[in-house]
């Protein structure tokens, strides 16, 4: 147990945090939320399956159940722990609220997904500079003309996120996230946008652009926006967010770089 | 691929084939079939994740899908590819039939269990006798005081069969089962049925008795009827299964002691 993370869900469970949780319990895993009713999770949970990169599953709940894994957030609960949620319907933001107490029904079942904030810490510990965070604004994103691998009626373009790295820290960076299989890991790309169908840096479809320095070479990680524009171009009926940027903080520490929750794949009680 | 288990499916798809299909192509691995409707079908996937000694998962489609992962059984179809189906109404039997042509739904998934013909096959290529087969019987089966891991509503006891083995070859069964964790794997238990809650062997839940010689130990291993006590337990209002006895016949071969399919931890395609 790691008091950090914890106090910080408690801290925002008593409504004393509803701002982004970049900064909270530092060293700590923090994680993308998806809440979607129980007809539609099954493909969703075998489309982030099928593309581990931009969707790494960190756990899924049973139907209703709002109480994740123990091992990765203690007696945490996703109706209440996270600052700030999106409520999508048809596809299309409706609502944001600050918690799902009221909204919570009894077949909606929880994704949890690994984020970049675990691989922007370990950069930035390795004197790897993060553009972004110099410049206190959102990564940048792109849709590319790289395909998801289908699930049912889920399939779209990976998103990526881009960083500007000097190219001679380009090989560094690349080993450092590849530590992190569940918070994207590698890069997927580095060097010419247009390689992965991107047509103007300086022009994201979400986030915000960030200045690109002679030296730099820009780098492509995988990005869990991809599941959400993915559900969205499914116009699937009902599905909830965490607000952008305002995650859940586990218990589970950065350097642990683990696989899937032991839940996905527990040894035998027998 | 191998052509075997494919002719077998084509066999049965063309309605030539309509018993059980222990003995059709030997040495492929077959399969338990559990169809669920979308809704409940997340937390049954959960289930035999958290209890895969008697629910090992070798594939789960995405809704309305009927055809398997290839690399599991090419060109599949689990609507006509078994010889005989049971449709379960409110946790009872309502109906069998020899394909599910007509009742497939939109929001069906399926999911393909590992099941024990994989491992009596070793056994007896070991020339350790499977005594049901000698029988000409079902194999006895027993609900245990051991409980499964819950998963949302579906809970309840460890299912298990039973195989007398001579007692100076119960070791050797012991390894050679537990080469095959995906087909239940090792036992779960040998000796004293009480230990795990069996009051008479002679008195099966499932399935005959087989006579136990005095020289033999009565061993227990995880048993797939399991996962349909307990979806029958919680009343599930639809579910399907294959007719016991009556499976999917793969094209992996029993040898290949294999984890779940490729399709549950793929490579990333970036």
């Amino acid at each position: 147990m790691s008091g950090e993370g914890a106090a910080a869900r408690l801290m925002i469970r008593a409504g004393a945090w509803r701002g982004p949780t970049a900064g909270l319990a530092p060293g700590f895993v923090q994680a993308n939320l998806v809440v979607l009713p129980a007809g539609s999770a099954g493909d969703f949970r075998i489309f982030c399956e099928r593309n581990p990169r931009p969707c790494p599953l960190l756990d899924v709940t049973t139907a209703g159940c709002s109480v994740p894994d123990p091992g990765l957030a203690a007696n945490a609960d996703l109706r209440t722990d996270l600052p700030r949620y999106r409520i999508y319907r048809d596809g299309r933001l409706a609502e944001e609220v600050e918690d799902l107490l009221d909204a919570w029904q009894p077949d909606w079942v929880a994704f949890l997904l690994g984020c970049s904030f675990t691989f922007e810490g370990a950069l930035l510990a390795a004197g790897i500079p993060v553009r972004h965070l110099e410049c206190g604004s959102n990564v940048p994103m792109y849709r590319t003309t790289v395909a998801c691998r289908p699930a049912g009626a889920l399939a779209g373009p990976l998103v990526v996120s881009m960083r500007p790295i000097p190219r001679g820290l380009v090989a560094q960076a690349v080993a450092i996230t590849a530590r992190f299989p569940h918070a994207h890991g590698a890069p997927v790309h580095a060097g010419d946008p247009a390689g992965i169908g991107i047509e103007a840096l300086d022009r994201p479809d979400y986030g915000d652009p960030v200045p690109i320095e002679p030296d730099e070479v820009p780098v492509f990680w995988a990005c869990g926006v991809t599941a959400q524009a993915v559900a969205e171009a499914a116009r699937i009926p009902l599905m909830i967010t965490h607000a952008p940027g305002h995650m859940l903080v586990t218990d589970r520490r950065n350097q642990e770089s683990l696989g899937p929750s032991a839940r996905h794949t527990p040894p035998s009680v027998l």
